[in-house]
């Protein structure tokens, strides 16, 4: 986020049809709470152009790119690289030390598909795991970003926005950024 | 988790096809992050199979059940219901409210698919918004969980699992609980 050291977000793997949507969801989660941008294998097109849909609507900066060389992008990688596994170190045991080095250093989070080489493992600096069960990769991300950010994430501001949703008890608001309100409201309760 | 009101969490609305892995992943992630069963539409079977082989390999106590009545089941829950949307208050606004009532009342939370009508909004309690940025339902309830389980999730003991991961720095260690070690020791290096 602002003025911190960089937090990027790594997909490693994708399997085109069947990893759409999980691999769109490892995206917009990365932009929604508080990385600064995604990395995804150069087969994974529609999932960018999607993330980058939701960031020409909903605002950003937040980046999107491809790569040819996922293991190349995380070797060269100037800072400390993250691999989110279920086999590895306890989140609630690492998240402090990860923290304090975010503080003056990029980081890298890896977020595995199916099969991540053992390659990933060895140049990790810290393999972490949000629980040492099975669940989810974009499960695993939230938390794990949540708690590097300490909860600052979520009082984000977004800029270059042409819709904002305005927190509701019940029903939906949306409204243009920047906008006083009145006409400009466009409450959305319609289809909801 | 043992000893608390139930945390119950319901999937409304799935496409077979489309959403079987985004299903079950609401499911294995409600199961990981301290959640006592899932609730799934009588469409998701296979999400509901999935769950429970989990289950029976990696422990419970954890229940899956399928329902045709999601209105219904939302209706009649007897306790707070939370519905996970975009366009809710948000989760740093209400959370400590939610951890307050979940100290005596069992909890419902709702996570949508892509259309939830507008009676879920209106018969929740809360409906909540894990950022007001368009996400993923499974990243949404896994933030949720933590900060309702307050990280205690994260120490929960597992009963009933044939093999328990030991958090390890590099590579991969799976052991058969409650033995002693040694022979016993599956150390699954060999596909990491």
């Amino acid at each position: 986020m602002h003025e911190e050291p960089e937090v990027a977000v790594l997909r490693y793997g994708h399997r085109p049809g069947r990893d759409d949507r999980m691999t769109t969801h490892v995206g917009l989660t990365a932009r929604a709470l508080g990385a600064d941008r995604v990395i995804l294998p150069d087969n994974a097109g529609q999932s960018k152009e999607t993330v980058e849909d939701i960031t020409g609507r909903f605002g950003g900066p937040f980046g999107v790119e491809l790569t040819d060389a996922l293991n190349a992008f995380i070797r060269n990688w100037e800072g400390v690289v993250v691999h989110l596994t279920m086999y590895g170190e306890r989140v609630q045991d690492v998240e402090e030390d990860v923290r304090a080095v975010h503080e003056e250093t990029p980081i890298l989070i890896v977020v595995g598909g199916e099969k991540v080489p053992f390659e990933v493992y060895e140049h990790a600096d810290y393999n972490v795991g949000v629980t040492n069960q099975p669940h989810s990769e974009v499960a695993g991300l939230a938390v794990f970003l949540d708690r590097l950010f300490d909860g600052r994430e979520l009082d984000r501001e977004w800029e270059n926005a042409d819709r904002k949703v305005i927190p509701k008890a019940t029903g939906k608001k949306v409204v243009e950024p920047g906008a006083d309100g009145g006409a400009s409201d466009a409450d959305a309760t319609e289809d909801a």
